[in-house]
């Protein structure tokens, strides 16, 4: 039988301890093709270059296998791998991360890692995005391995909805604490700015971008629950951005009236 | 009575006639804020500037009123108007755009002037995002004014559920020939890319994003069936990626067992 073919990519570049887990994790069931940032691209979100040109370099990072280093986004690497690199062959996962830090609830949005696993979605490759709740560049990835492994071949077997992807989000436990996985919706909480002013030595205020997380949602369907609670959180994801309830309440627009008979 | 507070973004920045027909409809309706980046943003989607400092400068570019631009994204945009500018003071609508050129579907997901309103509105501020169907630097606007109007009347007077934006889409026709609004959800559309490669004087090989629209999603319920047929789209967004149908189907990784039970 024809092993699958993983597509690995991240947004921090091949050099993260978290890039190496999955990688390692994903050499255990198919061939590995990684594609990921030549620079740190966190919170990157669903950023596109189109400005500029986009290079791709081939990279040693890991020896013996196939891997670029692509200029630009997390989702630039995505696209460059599916139209250039594999020119017509389909993978059959993408893999995204392992982030380092959570990616869980709103975080989705601004995440570099989980919008280059939902660009693979957009181009019909089930995918996965993973990340770790720690974010310390020594983060331990041992006991979050079994758990990629079986959502990894969970979704090579079973496969995904098209246009689907998951968002997994592993707690920072020993192993043996790790609970299981919960399959959850993602919570409704929100980032706080907080940001740091300072002044150059040319006497020109900047500004840093901080913040806290707030999380008012904390209901047991939820991922923010889930991860409390010792679980892995599975949140399957989606593009779709339509508030479908609110498209009955809204149907009043449908009454405003053509330009020519207003005066403006 | 108090005049509202409507803060004006884009993605293009403030010599944008696009943004220039917006803030002339906002006048009509309430003071004006005006932050916009200082350098095209378009396809940067949800990205946050984490990595660098982040700069605002005051801007003549519209006589007698206050604006700044802003050195990173458009969300960092919104994110320093309502943090560091308005210091506590909740505008009452945040309006993006108008955008040269469609960000129906899928677009919402890539467009910086979409992502500036789905800031605004996960800061609790009621907001839009408007694009005109014309790519074009002299795309006409007059005839999509009266439209731009009404719905922001129809969002300072109803407001929004709360964490809720519109994406509001206009076709680009002459005045009399938009036949009125219609209230939509995203089509499943996608872009099916396509890599202009080129060789740089020294030899290097480099990538242009380009591609093409798909759309295989053409029901009249749809955001681009609105506008094929003369319609404004109004799609209610939200920042709920989860995909709430699959949630069941999914139920099984639920069984997968704890990491001290198996060896990888």
């Amino acid at each position: 039988m024809k092993k699958p073919l993983i597509l690995v990519t991240n947004d921090d570049g091949v050099t993260a301890p978290g890039i190496r887990a999955l990688v390692e994790v994903a050499l255990q069931l198919g061939d590995v093709l990684i594609v990921a940032p030549d620079s740190p691209q966190s919170g990157m979100g669903h950023a596109i270059t189109i400005h500029d040109p986009i290079r791709l370099h081939p990279s040693r990072a890991f020896e013996g296998l196939e891997v670029f280093e692509c200029s630009g986004t997390p989702v630039d690497c995505v696209k460059l791998a599916v139209n250039v690199l594999l020119n017509g062959r389909e993978p059959d996962l993408c893999v995204s991360g392992i982030n380092h830090g959570s990616n869980a609830s709103i975080n989705i949005i601004y995440s570099g890692t989980l919008s280059a696993a939902m660009e693979a979605s957009l181009e019909g490759i089930p995918s996965i995005g993973f990340s770790l709740l720690d974010y310390s560049h020594n983060a331990n990835f041992e006991p979050a391995k079994p758990f990629v492994r079986q959502i990894m071949e969970y979704v090579l077997n079973s496969g995904l909805e098209r246009g689907s992807l998951l968002n997994v989000n592993l707690p920072n436990l020993p192993a043996g604490e790790i609970k299981g996985v919960k399959v959850c919706r993602q919570a409704d909480a929100r980032w706080k700015e907080e940001f740091v002013e300072a002044v150059d030595p040319r006497g020109q205020k900047y500004y840093w971008l901080t913040g806290r997380f707030e999380n008012n949602d904390i209901e047991p369907d939820t991922d923010l629950w889930a991860l409390e609670n010792g679980y892995v959180s599975v949140v399957p994801s989606m593009h779709d951005l339509t508030n479908y309830k609110a498209l009955d309440r809204m149907r009043s627009l449908e009454h405003i009236v053509a330009p020519h008979t207003l005066t403006i």
